[in-house]
Formats: C-alpha cells, structure tokens, sequence
C-alpha cells in the first residue's frame, strides 16, 4: 500500500505541469494552481495581516492553543510560493500541534534579491517577539526555500542578539545555493520533482552576482553555534537530500541539538501530500511532537 | 545543571586511566573495571550462555515481554570490552523497552582479527532465529565498535538472505577504520575519550594488512540498501561524530529510514552514564522509543 502510494505520487509529480525552473510568472501560477486544487479542510480559516510591515498569513484551526505559535516560511526556491499558497501544509502541522500558524509573505526574487527573504523574515519575527508573543512559544517551520530561510533567520537572529524560538524544524530544506552535494546528481534520475539546473536558475535570480556560499543565503557555510533544537526531515528521492544532511552535519558540528529523519524513497517536501500518502502523516506527527516536546522543556 | 554535568562527564573521561590505544592485556582490565565499578540494579540477572558456538550473556530485568529480544553487541574498538562488561548500558536500555538483552561475546582482536567478530554476531544471530525467536521480535543495538559491527552484521545477514530484525540502533558507531572523518581531527581536542591514534592502532589489530575500508569492517562503505529502520545517536563533542553523520548520510542514499541524532557536548556512549547525566536517560528513552515503534509497526 505504502509502496503503491509512492509510487503514485511520484507519477503526479513527474508528469505534472510545475517547472521550477521556469518562467516566473507562469511558474508561479501553476505553482499556485496545484496547491489550491487541494480543499482546505473546513475549520481552517485565514486572515492577512502584516507583521514589521511585512504581509503575513495568520491560519487557524479548530485545535488551538492561543499562545503558541508556528512561524512558517514557505517553499517556492525564493521565486515562487505565497502565504496564502501555503495554507494547506501549515494549517496540517498547525492543527497537530495546537498552535496558529503565522505564515510569512517575504519578498521574492527575481524582483527583490537576496537579502530581501531575510530581512523580511527577521522584519516579521521581531514585530511577532514586539507584540507580547514569548519566543520560548514559538516554532519555526518552513520547507524548501523556507527550510534554508529558516536557519538563515535563525543565523540573523542569533548574530542580531534576538531571542531565538524554542525549536526549529525544516522539511527538505535548500541549504545550499552552489548546488554542490552529491545528491544533486546522485539523485537526479530519481527526483520526480527538482533539477539541478532548475535550481541554478533561481538561485541566480535570488543571488545575482553574489557568492552563492553566503552564509545567509545556504546556511550549511553559516556558524550555527547558538541555534536553538533542530528536526530535519528529507526525502531519498531528493536532489536536496544532500543539502539535509549537510544542515544536521554542521548543526551537529556547532553544537545544535539536532535530529535529520531520512524518509525513504519519498520526494521534496512529501509532507503535503498528507491526504495521498501515509508517509507525509507519520512524518508530520513525528515534526509535531518534536515541536511539542522542545515547548515543554 | 546539564552543563554542569556534561562538564563533570568530561573531567571523568578525561582524567580516567582507560587508554583505548595503550597495551591491550592492561585497557581490557582497566576496561572491566570502570565499568565493573557501577553497581547494578537490584533486579538485574544474568546468565552465561551460547548461541551458535558464541558465548552470549543473556540480561534479564523486572521489566520483561519474554518475547521481544535486544540483539546486544558491545564496544571496546574491537580489542577491549565484553559481554558481561556490557550489562550495565545493556540492562538499562533493555529495561526501558521491556525487553531480554542478549549480549555477544564475540572474538576479539588482535587475537581473532576480522571478519572474526562479525561471523560471531552472524552465528548468534543466526541461532537465536534457530530457537524460534521471530527476527520481527528482535532490535540490533551496539556501541562505538560495537555500533559499525551492528551495521556490519546486518549487510552480511542481507548478504546472506537471513531475515532482519525490526530496527537497529547505535551509539557513537565507529563506521570508518580508515578514520578518515573530518571530525576526527576537527573534534581531537573536545573528545575527551578517543583519540585518531588510538582507533588506528586498534583498527590495525582488528585488520592487520587488510585495507580498512573494507565494507564490513567500515559499513559507511557498504551497500546498505534493505536495512531496517536505524536509529544513529552521537555526541558533539567526538572524534567519531562524522562516523555516525556519514552513515546516516549513506542509509538514506540506500533508502534506509533512517534517524540521526546529535547530542550536544557530551561524549562517545554517553548513554552509559545515565547516573550523572540527565542527557543520558534522555537518549536512551528516545532509543527505547525507537525500538518499541518499530517493534509496534
């Protein structure tokens, strides 16, 4: 069941419409076409707010407990994505661990390069921290792109003297812009979902002229001394599984108590695909109760 | 008060006499003895036995499910250490899964070099299913050596078409006698245990002129498609941390599921020191936890 179960949505991906490596603006539609062909369940509701001046998403789900906060980056290689897009992932974790989700709606490239995603990231986490929320109750969470942004803030943070959340967990995360890991070819044939050329391309439009092994921009090269409980989770059938295990290698490395969870032969960010397959709920049960457990410490 | 303790760990193994490079007739007694001097549990009972030829010292607690059975393998760099040495670490993680701990006496060099230790574990395991025992029943466990020789085992019972058991888990796995890890050099002056030297002089013992990356001497070099699931923890402050990175890193290329975690600033099988540090119990609850999801599954 499980196998068939992979095996399916590995067609859906292989044949479906999303290039990540495409023209923005129809990426970016397709991109959002797909993940809102999927019904929010019925007691998620959505408000838009802003947070630093930065537009963010607030989702809420009929399990809550008000004080508790997800601060949730979404994936999209920084060119594509939206809050809004990311409803449906961020509600499904939120409503497992009883907590709103405040989903960040930072800048994309190629209009605003690197360090706008950052910036905004920080921007919106600092007003979250000015509005009263302790940052002992609050968990980052992002995927992809959002995966790799999440330990750039972290890093921006730490170095900025703000108080870091009580966990962080990231799922398929892109840490490393120069696109250098063995998994980036290892991998390719199986990868029903990225390309390394795909990920060049945004990584241009994010980066310019830049070094792509900034560290706020592929944290793997970052000091992650100082961060706070760290969950990775990835896929085998990943161009990026490389990208996972070097973030837990280096966070490890730095002294980050840090936990990588490799699911095999599911693609990128299976976790949103929770209603097709049994894999994406355990390993968002398992995200959930590791979010929980560094709230009650 | 954690920092304190790891603090407190690390004075111990630092200014203890065990020298896992020194004489290897002297470290075997020093071995004994550190280890010897820890009291066991009340409810703790042994018996010396044999499966397959091998002795074994089967490790029984009040907390028992006759059926479920920890596959025991000890660490000592494949020179020092042994089953009854093993009691204490053995007894405490098998109590937290209700289990029996069967722990190996396998051979050891420079006596009875490689593949020695890993036909032993083979052999036992090989009778424990003669007896019966379903190996959906059983959980690997090892540490330092005795965690590469967890993963050793487990491709040569691949190899060999022998039913796996439900899961494995290791501590501080020494998966690499080339020592060749970054780590090994990167963290020589936080480990307060092991040092590069040592793990050669003893991986020379175990494989005389043989090369070291042979794969069932230094697993991260096998093939370890068709694993069970395996559970890799590991200190920061460790030569050895890159030995278990780098075999989490190869068990989710082989799609392995595969967890990893990284404890920070404690030291190599810090687990066996749950009676001073708070990290300890904590590590082994989550390997508990581990074996019996994976038995429950």
């Amino acid at each position: 069941m499980t196998q068939q179960q992979r095996q399916d949505l590995d067609e859906i991906l292989r044949h479906g419409p999303l290039d990540i490596g495409g023209d923005v603006a129809e990426q970016r539609a397709i991109f959002h076409e797909m993940i809102a062909s999927a019904p929010l369940p019925d007691d998620v509701s959505t408000k838009q707010d802003e947070l630093g001046g930065v537009p963010v998403v607030i989702v809420e789900t009929s399990q809550l407990d008000p004080s508790a906060v997800i601060f949730y980056l979404h994936g999209g290689a920084y060119a594509l994505g939206s809050a809004p897009d990311s409803v449906g992932l961020a509600s499904d974790l939120a409503r497992r661990v009883a907590a709103r989700a405040i989903s960040v709606d930072y800048r994309l490239a190629p209009e605003h390069p690197f360090p706008a995603a950052v910036d905004d990231a920080v921007a919106a986490y600092r007003a979250l921290l000015d509005q009263g929320v302790p940052s002992s109750d609050i968990a980052f969470v992002g995927e992809s792109a959002g995966g790799g942004l999440v330990a750039a803030t972290l890093v921006a943070l730490k170095d900025a003297g703000v108080p870091l959340p009580a966990s962080a967990a990231v799922f398929s995360p892109w840490t490393d812009l120069t696109v250098s890991g063995a998994s980036a070819t290892g991998k390719a044939a199986l990868d029903p979902a990225l390309t390394p050329e795909a990920l060049r391309t945004r990584a241009r439009d994010y980066l310019g002229v830049r070094d792509p092994a900034t560290a706020l921009a592929s944290p793997i090269f970052a000091d992650l001394t100082g961060l706070p409980p760290l969950l990775i989770q990835v896929g085998s059938h990943e161009i990026l599984l490389d990208d996972a295990v070097r973030l837990a290698a280096r966070a490890g490395e730095h002294d980050v108590p840090v936990e990588l969870q490799v699911w095999p032969e599911v693609p990128h960010v299976f976790q949103g695909f929770a209603a097709i397959l049994d894999d994406a709920d355990h390993a968002l049960n398992a995200a959930a109760a590791f979010i929980k457990r560094n709230w009650a410490d």
